[in-house]
């Protein structure tokens, strides 16, 4: 199966030679992610996608200093809301009302239990199931990323505060939960790239309840 | 690009017709979340494969009631690690050097650093961490499902506790994070099926930094 044959020839490439990713890979790759499926369809995150070479630096400095955060093609930045509120949820109904051209009642009612339950919650529980969100659209690039034949590399090793300063997320209302480098491996210069990918057993990972 | 293709085709069914999934598919299904990359490699998640009725009815009934649980064909439970654990980070560790016929000093040191933080922190911390990294799978299941033509459903809709229980999931140290169900849809009953798959738009997703 193809899909899996790409997933396999994926690993988290640790040095990259600075070759730059198409225009169009990177459509796609952004494609998968907006294409992921989220929690009552609200995509509660958006992405930063960082060229400039100066801003890259200024994000390995709090990301432990990893090469790939400066040698990478572009580096994608996954920020999920920082809290659900009415407005955000009100958005996506009214935009999905716009696109399919009618409003129905089953849908007004669920609008209205979202409303009457996310808003009222606590900011740091929000966040953490926006934070889940973004994490399936994060990995839904991953996917399209191998697909492709472009490598790429998920960070989670960075100060999450202090790159939200550096993108002033914290005015747009978001939090920075996990980074993803594409581009293109330096197989001279990665300890990795010739390991063996590691995976626990099938035994150890599934279990069939017939 | 045939993936992309693909993942338009998918959508969150909301009626299954109880036809049964090959082997095959599951199979690959599962070795999608299985490559699926997880920080430092610890697959901190286990997967319960759900097909006997009465334990779908009992999963139906803490899941909203909602019917794709028991129409589906394989019920696909991701739990995460409830913590990471000295003897959970050393099993991992020790997998590597015996897959990869070596011990290297930089690794053994990075493993180290693993046990001298993960056990320490606090329980619900390293578990919220831990379900991050099984989503990472889980959306890697949706990608492989939609390219072998399997429909499947996101449910994030049930009450995790009680599922830990019908699972027996709290013997093994696990948390039940999200379900998947996998099947085929039901057109006829499907009131999703039909309507327009709605994203906002890529000016609202996207910031580029150039």
């Amino acid at each position: 199966m193809e899909l899996i044959e790409k997933l396999k020839w994926r690993y988290a490439a640790k040095a990259m030679n600075g070759e730059k990713v198409s225009q169009d890979k990177i459509d796609t790759i952004i494609e998968a992610a907006s294409l992921a499926p989220t929690s009552s369809g609200l995509q509660p995150f958006e992405i930063m996608v960082v060229t400039n070479p100066e801003v890259k630096a200024k994000i390995r400095e709090i990301g432990w200093n990893q090469s790939v955060i400066t040698d990478c093609s572009h580096l994608l930045v996954f920020a999920a809301w920082d809290t659900y509120t009415a407005e955000r949820i009100n958005k996506m109904f009214d935009l999905t009302n716009e696109v399919r051209g009618f409003e129905n009642e089953g849908w007004e009612n669920y609008r209205q239990m979202l409303l009457n339950s996310y808003p009222q919650k606590d900011a740091e529980e929000n966040f953490q199931h926006a934070a889940r969100q973004a994490y399936i659209a994060f990995s839904q690039s991953i996917a399209a990323a191998a697909f492709e034949g472009v490598d790429s590399t998920p960070i989670e090793g960075f100060d999450p505060a202090a790159l939200d300063q550096i993108l002033n997320l914290k005015e747009k209302g978001l939090r920075s939960c996990v980074i993803l480098a594409l581009g293109y491996r330096d197989s001279d210069k990665d300890w990795l790239v010739n390991l063996t990918k590691v995976r626990k057993s099938k035994e150890d990972l599934v279990t069939y309840i017939d």
